[in-house]
């Protein structure tokens, strides 16, 4: 059982996470399609969510370190990827190395209690997420990050110089989307178990 | 505490485990690069590996399912890729849709209690393996999911056709093993950690 510091401990970390949510939503900074999900689980006491990301379309600058750290994004959309606009967007100016990338959802959620990380990883499991799992295993505080497994990274621009062709990066853009549909789908999926699994009986 | 009935039953998992790691081995199936770490870890009482793959340069066939189940290797390496013999492979029939892949490693360790799990997180963290988890928390046995963030994976191949030239399919072989060597030294720096943290101080 958790002792009463670790329960206020607890409670301390879920409002911060909420307000920084919060703050998120109202600043038009939180990923759209990931608000529902994070808006239910938020509700519940037991659990917070943290940085999270619903799954994007990115050109990415990358630098000799490769990192996210030392890159900037050049084009991003958490929706559908318009080929033309992106496109466009590569006949800029850019820096030593540009590569697509569709990433899937990251989801981090905290809880109170390891038996409650389990309830979440047996949603995970029933909405056929394969990827993540608890990050984090302190008395009290538990984190967990679930990923999706869509993905599309190569590189496109090396040096300012195109790589590839338009009709190839179109292909690109389309097999991206489906990516982003499928993915679309495994978090609503998620999102109904948890309802079902977690949500109140009342 | 576990109980009696629990410690046995992990003693039968990691045996079962360790069977199949030393049939892989005697066989020539194990992936050479993952082989001492996942020695070292079935040599500790309180830790097995299982299935893990220490990382790869692929050409994979795709089927409109896009899953793996469904889809079949055309080319695999857990070494650096040669783009010649990889771009012979191309050049033979395939099936719908053939992607390049380079994948970072993931490896599966059970152990059992939840703070050997910790310890294997904490050893995770000060090796910069940023993504995992403790993915099973049963009481007496803890399944962990890590994983490195190297990756490639893009549509090179449709329908017969290829998508892309020679140029672009080395520059893209040139990066896999980049990425393949960034990805080994992820690998040797975790193993120094663990054989520090958890070998035994005789």
């Amino acid at each position: 059982m958790a002792t009463n510091v670790e329960n206020e401990r607890f409670e301390m970390v879920k409002k911060r996470h909420f307000q920084s949510f919060h703050d998120a939503v109202t600043n038009g900074k939180a990923d759209k399609p990931a608000i529902p999900l994070c808006e239910f689980l938020n509700s519940l006491p037991e659990f917070f969510t943290a940085s999270s990301c619903s799954g994007r379309v990115i050109l990415l600058n990358v630098d000799s370190m490769e990192t996210k750290q030392t890159a900037a994004f050049h084009y991003k959309t958490h929706g559908l990827a318009s080929a033309m606009v992106s496109w466009k967007k590569l006949s800029e100016k850019t820096r030593k190395e540009v590569w697509f990338k569709q990433e899937s959802f990251i989801l981090h959620i905290g809880t109170n209690h390891l038996d409650n990380a389990n309830r979440l990883l047996e949603c995970a499991r029933l909405a056929g997420i394969k990827r993540g799992g608890i990050m984090l295993a302190k008395p009290g505080k538990f984190i967990l990050e679930l990923q999706g497994t869509q993905g599309i990274s190569a590189p496109i621009k090396y040096q300012d110089k195109l790589l590839v062709n338009r009709d190839y990066y179109e292909f690109l853009v389309r097999r991206a989307n489906k990516k982003m549909k499928k993915n679309s789908q495994q978090l609503e999926k998620f999102e109904k178990i948890l309802r079902e699994k977690l949500g109140s009986t009342d």
